[in-house]
């Protein structure tokens, strides 16, 4: 994706130090894991130099030089299924990466260290309308991000996750996009010739709060990642039958008003995240409820922002024209662009004991 | 695709011409069609012009002469479902186009006149394999197609058409390829800087007999095409689940036994078109069979060409790793590559009576 829009879903983390603890351990939503894996090993050892440097500059409070000798407990919960496809280790290590910081007293852009967990944890330090900056290195420190405006700057922009009942279980795709960069001759192409110029008009289009021309350039740059995908050999496939009924759909949708008010966009998944604005919200979820019946009666269909009944005309439905696929989604997440990284002052909400263990 | 394999579903074609016929008329697989389709019409008009010039150099026969000034009645049936999206209407048309040339007494190049039917039914006027040259007028008349070798050339290739059940209803996609060309910035970059190397590549692989550079070409080639139909906005899906099962299952396949023995190509629909060696036909066969479970007990499931009987050993079955997907294919068609349209002279095989009406 071109410019990743900050999803509204949330990752909190609490680090501790104590001369106490043993080693650096972390707790990733109520278990324990390796803490040797190689990119948070990343992020951790960059962030202590990074401290190491600020010491030597004679920066840092006496706390966080204390801190900085000691192990480190990391605690991290996020508030949707890790499993679900929503980039939850952008959020992640974004987030871990922004703690730990505080924790050291480590300032300045630190979507460089992010990128070292996860490339699109990078976006995720900032809140609103993030652009991440390819870069021309070859060890890529110039792969940065920036905000292009703050999630202030279009309120009634509306994002809806729907997550795809996936009945069967994906077939791998560890490391898709290095396969991509490796044997997709389309790829390449796209990089180059086809993302700056849309770039360009993605910032122009979010500048202007301009929706049409917004939702555009997100759908068929989402279809463009996902025609490379096919184009990798052997090939990847994130959309399954559940995506491409969306797709339709939206299509249809818009088709049917005239007017583009409704866009989708794809991750390595089947997840559609979709773009509206608020006027359209409470139409179009149930627009999909009735695509996707769910199995329940729609009781926990809708989770996060609270969105109002609507009804959903005949003349919509039969200008759509496609059969409802039963229980394809299993619920829609509603949200909104979020803030970036932000301090937790209440310690009630921390996620380790005064020991330094899990509260839970 | 490259380069189009006749794919050994036949159609039979009778024309007649009669004095007292009123009208052109003509009946696919039983039933009367519209004549004054306009595809249809350009054939007709354009054999017809080229009778004419035929006569005017003073070439032609009488029979021909009168049967050029008499309207002419066309009975057309293929071996193979029509609606199965198997390019029935590439057959269909280069079957009607060598049968009007031989009524009239036509002669010479006639996969343009073809073209004007069915773009892709310009291939199928040549056995073998065959060449479409794209051309570079604007009209489109330097558009040809070319035998590269003829069927006998290669007789151990098999091909296998896996019909796929289309639980659903594809989505409309009529014009596919022209709102591809319109909108897709990916097909463009594939049309000049991909195919032409890649059309090289393929007739060395198909004249040197070398099966896993034809495959892999084969593969990669379908994969590019359809990636520019999901490049496309809208976008277009012509693979489903089931088709994406083939895929992954030809590639772990392949990667059991450490060697390219199977290839699949995807035209405008979700029907796989296999290609492997005689060889391993009947393995190949078995193991599809056990990864789609026919719905009967696998009695007509296998069309066409004899396959013996063979097992699939539980390390192939395990180190594939995927569920079987019941139902997924209909049924297999077991088929080489055949020759170009030849007459049929047993009259006891044309599909009109003496009348000039379908014998039913």
């Amino acid at each position: 994706a071109l410019l990743k829009k900050t999803l509204g879903l949330k990752t909190t983390t609490t680090v501790a130090t104590s001369r106490s603890f043993k080693e650096d351990r972390i707790w990733l939503n109520g278990k324990e894991e390796d803490i040797t894996h190689p990119r948070l090993q990343s992020c951790l050892r960059e962030i202590r130099r990074l401290a190491r440097k600020r010491h030597n500059d004679g920066d840092a409070t006496s706390t966080e030089l204390t801190g900085l000798s000691q192990k480190v407990h990391i605690c991290s919960v996020n508030n949707f299924p890790t499993a679900a496809g929503l980039a939850s280790s952008a959020a992640g290590f974004a987030c871990l990466v922004y703690s730990l910081a505080q924790s050291f007293g480590v300032e300045g852009e630190l979507s460089g260290v992010a990128r070292q967990g996860s490339g699109s944890a990078c976006r995720s330090m900032y809140g609103g309308f993030v652009q991440w900056i390819m870069g021309n290195q070859e060890d890529g420190k110039d792969s940065l991000a920036q905000q292009v405006e703050p999630e202030s700057h279009w309120p009634e922009l509306r994002i809806l996750v729907l997550v795809a009942n996936a009945e069967r279980k994906p077939v791998g795709s560890t490391s898709g996009m290095q396969t991509s960069v490796q044997t997709s001759c389309l790829l390449k192409h796209r990089a180059e010739s086809v993302v700056p110029h849309r770039m360009e008009e993605m910032i122009k289009a979010v500048r202007g709060r301009d929706f049409p021309a917004f939702a555009e350039l997100t759908m068929k740059d989402s279809n463009q990642f996902h025609a490379t995908c096919l184009d990798t050999y052997p090939p990847i496939f994130y959309l399954n039958r559940v995506s491409q009924q969306v797709i339709h759909l939206v299509h249809r949708y818009n088709r049917h008003y005239g007017e583009t008010r409704v866009a989708y966009s794809f991750d390595a998944g089947p997840n559609a995240v979709i773009f509206t604005l608020q006027q359209h919200v409470p139409e179009f979820v149930h627009f999909i409820q009735h695509f996707f019946p769910p199995e329940t009666n729609g009781e926990d269909f809708i989770k996060g922002l609270p969105v109002k009944r609507a009804a959903v005309s005949e003349q919509l439905k039969q200008s759509v024209g496609l059969e409802p696929m039963p229980k394809g989604i299993n619920y829609i997440i509603s949200t909104k662009a979020g803030p970036g990284p932000r301090v937790v002052k209440d310690p009630s909400l921390h996620l380790l004991s005064p020991d330094g263990f899990p509260k839970l």
